[in-house]
């Protein structure tokens, strides 16, 4: 069987624009107040793009109800999403029939210690990833409690992997493990717990 | 006394050039594809200005010992850096000796259910807001484990409240705990485990 684990990103339209947008705010943050770049004139030029943005945008209740359509899976949430410039983004390849991984590199947008990725940042990829590694083993639902485990720092700039399998399905219970590792160490560890509900999407 | 609980937004320079990159990956997670603009052009100019970022990039390790400078809080990190177009960005006051809350409203970029905040996000904003409390209580350090409950969906578009508090330091061991609220109601709670211990900053 094969199903598409995350949307994937298309050639241009607004993945090209997101993708762009990653640039963006990786070269905002690299620069800080110690780049000769002309901040003014940039903050201008993003500012003119975001009016555009806005005078083009469709109403919210519209865009709801698109960004929802299908079973399937979004577009633009912020890991995997290729709408969303937040998103590294993440792409999962399934493992085995339980099991699901991504690898990604981070850099200075996601720090939290000194070229560390940010704690809360391993909490986001690895909530998510649990959430897909339950739809991709069949039974999936809305994180109820979820547990990080920080056995060492995860460093940015190298290759992480991310992985989650879902271990057991006790009627509503759905339980889910995952972690991130990094040169061949695990580096924090999650669990979660699900319950088999899902809100309602916009109509 | 009175500190600071993070660094603050300034006038100009790449807080403003930070703060317009907030509002057009806002625009494109609105837009979608649903969106009359021109994304092709929007993706050239946004990379026209990664250009520009990265053609005055300074050298990555300068920057990380720049950014790092003092022992005071930091402007990048993706819950509270007004360098950080990735961070809403959180602006914490203290409650009381042991307590700091912050209000914030979130946006579609930080969607996970339909109209909701991703768990992840909620994870990624407990877990800074949680290191930050640990610095206004007067002891600080890594997380060891952050276990996060989720209560009922964190709405988007509304305002939020995130606060915590440290409650008890034991040798090196500091647990701290918050929450998120929306109309008055407990969204997600947080239990984190500190280990007071820090990286060592860049030279």
């Amino acid at each position: 069987m094969t199903i598409d684990l995350q949307s994937g990103t298309r050639t241009g339209g607004v993945d090209a624009a997101a993708a762009a947008a990653r640039r963006v705010l990786a070269g905002l943050v690299r620069a800080g107040d110690l780049s000769d770049a002309d901040m003014s004139g940039i903050a201008d030029r993003l500012n003119s793009v975001a009016d555009d943005l806005e005078a083009a945008a469709p109403p919210l209740h519209d865009r709801l109800v698109h960004m929802w359509r299908g079973d399937g899976n979004t577009r633009h949430d912020p890991v995997t999403g290729p709408e969303n410039p937040i998103a590294p983004p993440l792409e999962y390849a399934a493992a085995d029939a339980r099991t699901i991984e991504a690898t990604t590199t981070l850099g200075l947008p996601y720090q939290g210690p000194p070229s560390s990725v940010h704690g809360g940042v391993s909490a986001l990829l690895l909530d998510h990833t649990l959430g897909v590694a339950n739809g991709w083993a069949g039974s999936s639902g809305m994180t109820a409690e979820l547990t990080l485990r920080y056995h060492r720092l995860t460093p940015l700039f190298e290759p992480l992997t991310i992985s989650a399998a879902q271990t057991s399905v006790d009627g509503r219970k759905i339980r889910t493990v995952g972690a991130i590792e990094a040169r061949g160490e695990t580096c924090v560890t999650a669990e979660g717990l699900f319950i088999a509900k899902h809100a309602p999407r916009p109509r």
